[in-house]
């Protein structure tokens, strides 16, 4: 099969995977409906699937987008690759929901081809409660692991580690939330293949709407003050902090001239700031920003 | 004089208009008081004025600092010139108001010195309205004009469109506000010396609070309304993004090892995004957007 269609292959069935999310979102929110708005710029093509204002959901979206472009020096030189044009094609995913007892769920898969013949997968999945629930994440982090294992079983404690490293806010010296797996570069090759590794993130793309949906269904009902409501404030802010400084697809997607208000829709619908905000020592949300460390073992943890 | 006396002499300066500055904002706001905070850190020292919850003050802050540093390859590569070691002392402040109806403001001022004998001047002010007044826009910019024509006829038309240039938010295509002046890199020589160039940034940092008090006392008790709130809380989110997407200061204070909260002060309160967010044309939002354009003569226009 040649590349042009192999990168086209790929790129139907993640557009089919994002309709499956968006379906199983709606399920477990009950109230909200995706909106579907698709976009064509000279770079490409995308549809972005939008939600808000639901009972667990307030705001998020589900891009998948088909991009091709110049292989820019700018990219020759992060990317140590030569080449003249590149596809990419992806799921994109972000959830901001209503309740602070809820957390913040990311979601990124995608397929990056080179027409010098290199071409390899990239993704990730990752947790960002507003007050960290250690069974919560232990539980998150089973699932990725027992995922991982069907395919290879160092890719857990690989992809674990490369998850603390990059969901990582070095100016606030700490974790974006309780992590989950990030891969990138996962070239096809002796031990693994191409139809592997596409079914690999398939399954992290089809997990990821069922692990939230049982995070939501778990916390139905339970009630929060307006202060957890503040609380949840700060802690976007961090979110949008991380976004907007450290995310590499953010920066690609401005780079490459992609849809801005697709990329952004993994901003919550609002957020706050407050110089220097305190807690309390043994508060909750004391022993949530405790908790903002890399190398945490949740699995044995919880 | 020497280097070393010769920063030092300009911290000082600096830190007695820091103080100025503040006792005008609070005249200004009539209601909030600056609260200080010093820090010191392995790379300097620094005092952080916070105020909030004024009457026309939202939240604001007045930043001195005096920062030494191992001059990194990275900072080379930037700035073009080889050195051991930099000191920089600058103030930096930006006010973010209560009302949708008063603009935010930026200012900025800072002496760049590299221990190879290279030293230099660099700053900016520019204002950034919820709704653009075109009246507003057109004095501030006057104001400024005055003061660079006091050192250099060609300083305003430069500096002017320098900063068109700068607060640009790329990805969305449109100016940060209303623009101001931006200058880096102002080195003392044949034309200019280096108390001109100081007594030129003196003169941007005093005018400051001054041309804010104006602005304040020209609008206050204008009533809002609360979709016009709604409407600040979207553009503070353009704000966020132009401060950590783009701005300069704030990825040197992040790559300087600098203080956090201190950086970030820059941050509104509260901010929001929508996605596509839509707006009547003829209204005064659709207004202002039409207007968030480089290359405006706000002086003729108004």
């Amino acid at each position: 099969m040649n590349e042009n269609r192999k990168v086209e292959g790929v790129a139907k069935i993640y557009s089919g995977i994002q309709k499956e999310i968006c379906r199983t979102l709606e399920e477990a929110d009950g109230k909200a409906t995706f909106v579907e708005d698709c976009w064509e710029k000279e770079v490409g093509y995308g549809i972005t699937c939008v939600i808000g204002q639901g009972d667990a959901i307030e705001k998020g979206g589900v891009n998948f987008s088909f991009v091709r472009g110049e292989f820019t020096p700018q990219m020759e030189s992060i990317l140590g690759e030569k080449a003249n044009h590149y596809s990419v094609t992806g799921i994109s995913s972000i959830m901001h929901p209503v309740s602070p007892l809820l957390p913040i769920i990311h979601m990124n898969v995608r397929y990056f081809s080179l027409d010098n013949g290199t071409h390899w997968f990239g993704g990730g999945i990752d947790l960002t409660p507003h007050y960290v629930d250690v069974h919560e994440a232990g539980n998150f982090h089973r699932n990725l692991k027992d995922i991982c294992n069907r395919y290879d079983p160092n890719f857990y404690p690989r992809f674990k580690q490369w998850a603390d490293d990059y969901f990582f806010i070095s100016h606030r010296n700490e974790t974006r939330g309780v992590g989950g797996i990030f891969f990138d570069r996962q070239k096809p090759g002796e031990t693994i293949s191409f139809e592997q590794l596409l079914a690999f993130t398939m399954d992290v793309a089809r997990a990821y709407p069922t692990l939230y949906g049982n995070i939501i269904q778990a916390k139905k009902g339970q009630p929060f003050s307006p202060s957890q409501k503040e609380w949840q404030e700060l802690r976007r802010g961090r979110y949008v902090e991380f976004n907007l400084v450290y995310d590499r697809g953010t920066k690609f997607g401005f780079d490459s001239n992609g849809n801005a208000e697709s990329i952004l829709i993994s901003l919550p619908a609002t957020a706050a700031w407050e110089y220097k905000n305190a807690v309390l020592p043994g508060s909750a949300e004391y022993e949530t920003l405790q908790l903002l460390r890399k190398n945490i073992d949740w699995i044995n943890l919880s």
